[in-house]
């Protein structure tokens, strides 16, 4: 990652600098709490990921003007937004290594600065008065709500398949890195072909930087993932380790993963037995290979474009989205 | 009001019908809980106030296109989203005589459908393609969450004073009201002195419509207001006719209301105490008085238009505001 960070940071770190003063710039103007519990979720050393895409995209497109900063900035707000929200409806404790806002400020004031803050990045996007953008944005918006409450309605249910897990991840997650794509390639009024292939990297980015989630939950200790392991199980959430794993598993092992996983009180021993099922019957490989198979049609998208530093940084940030296992 | 309502509905009826209509088909493609948890709240005998300030504005303003409708729907679902949200966040448990639905189906369903329908009101407005009002549509949201949190910032605090009181309920209420009467006005392409007189009426009214709830709420019982008496005052939040006795009063009879106040166990005989306080120390006709200024300053916004029936309901419409006490 440190080459990666050189280079991403020698092509656009004037507009890296500019989003984080532009994010700031946008809180102060309000209500002290909303800054400090907005900054809570913003300055918490997330990586920028979305507005790296739609910076990157922007210039991989020729656009120069200042709305990717714009741009940036709502969709940073969107994310952090849904990250407050979500946060409290997981009944989540910990984010990046933090205490959740909603155990520092309390639920109601997690459940407001969260609406303040979707509020804003709309408010940001209508400002600028591009209609196709704005709609997109809104669009983003809604499809994230859907994919959480999808999420949310099939807690616990072990017959969740891999076609409506893609289908809430797409949601809850890829939607918003499509969106930061095809924001930057309508910014720069790029052709139709172009808008499609720089939304298909970032949907599969998206998809594939999920799936790697999902997959450190159950590989990680908390150092590396600001998380526990098995938060997502301890949520009650489904993910593709355990559906594969399921899926591929004899009667008997499929039992003891599924008392396991009722078990709202499992122990460090029944998450490791869990682990060394989900590897057993190829949980781990294949969610690893799914992932694998979007970064590569992320990558086959960017061939739409000419090449250029931008399009050699943008293929190998496909790649960090994996490596960021090890 | 039966007059006013047959009055109304002589004028707009298929106005009305549509937008019931409409509220109902833009949740149905949707996953099949936010349609429950979403109709308990939208349709639960709300009077569909602010979709008939839009529909009457625009009728005024000489408007007959679609797009009335769509944004009577829009600003109905931002509505029916905060009433989701705000509930939680008050922890109150009626609405309307029924209880409220972070009750029915827990806090995480209620967070979740509150920013579907928070989304879906962008989306509706972003749809028109119409950017002038999808601005006024981003920047009432944004303005009503700040509302929220500014209330919720000076929960129980007695130091609360009028224009904060003020500041606080024009965003958390006026600005609604405001917004559909300047959509309407904007959707007409109205010359700009009717566009700001429209807007005053509406922010009038719903300044007036916010005094008369929470002097109600002191003087109501449950049957009337489809809420206990003294709602308010168990949630912390000090409205007018408190901030106004709490200022006339003498220290002995201000201790005894800060007691009151102070303690979220009274009983209905403290209730009763404080409410005879609130007469005495004349809150309850000072908050009276002033529903009634603004009352006043929203007919006389009406005068920037020519004679019509319609501009007669809205003129009635207003006095009706306050005579909801009744």
């Amino acid at each position: 990652m440190t080459d990666l960070k050189t280079r991403i940071l020698g092509l656009v770190a004037a507009d890296l600098t500019a989003i984080e003063s532009e994010l700031n710039r946008h809180l102060s103007p309000h209500l002290p709490l909303v800054g400090e519990v907005a900054g809570h979720i913003l300055f918490s050393g997330g990586k920028r990921l979305r507005p790296l895409l739609l910076v990157l995209g922007a210039r991989l497109c020729g656009y120069r003007g200042d709305y990717a900063t714009t741009f940036s900035v709502s969709l940073e707000y969107l994310h952090a937004a849904t990250l407050l929200h979500d946060d409290l409806v997981d009944g989540s404790q910990v984010r990046r290594g933090k205490t959740v806002a909603h155990h520092i400020y309390g639920p109601a004031t997690a459940v407001l600065v969260g609406d303040f803050l979707l509020a804003r990045a709309l408010s940001l996007a209508a400002g600028t008065g591009n209609i196709e953008i704005i709609r997109v944005v809104a669009g983003i918006t809604e499809n994230m709500s859907q994919g959480e409450i999808h999420q949310l309605t099939r807690k616990g249910d072990l017959s969740l398949t891999e076609d409506e897990y893609r289908q809430v991840i797409w949601r809850k997650t890829a939607v918003l890195f499509e969106g930061a794509c095809q924001v930057a390639a309508l910014l720069a009024g790029a052709p139709a072909n172009q808008v499609a292939a720089l939304a298909s990297y970032g949907a599969n980015l998206g998809m594939a930087f999920q799936m790697a989630d999902d997959l450190m939950d159950y590989l990680s200790d908390s150092r590396e993932l600001g998380k526990t392991a098995g938060a997502d199980l301890r949520e009650g959430k489904l993910t593709l380790p355990v559906i594969a794993a399921l899926k591929a598993a004899p009667a008997k092992d499929r039992q003891r993963m599924a008392a396991i996983i009722g078990n709202p009180e499992f122990t460090p021993d029944d998450l490791r037995d869990l682990v060394g099922l989900l590897a057993r019957h190829d949980g781990l490989r294949y969610t690893r290979e799914k992932a694998e198979d979007h970064i590569r049609t992320a990558k086959a998208a960017l061939e739409a474009f000419a090449p250029s530093d931008t399009l050699d940084i943008l293929r190998d940030l496909a790649d960090y989205t994996l490596s960021r296992r090890a």
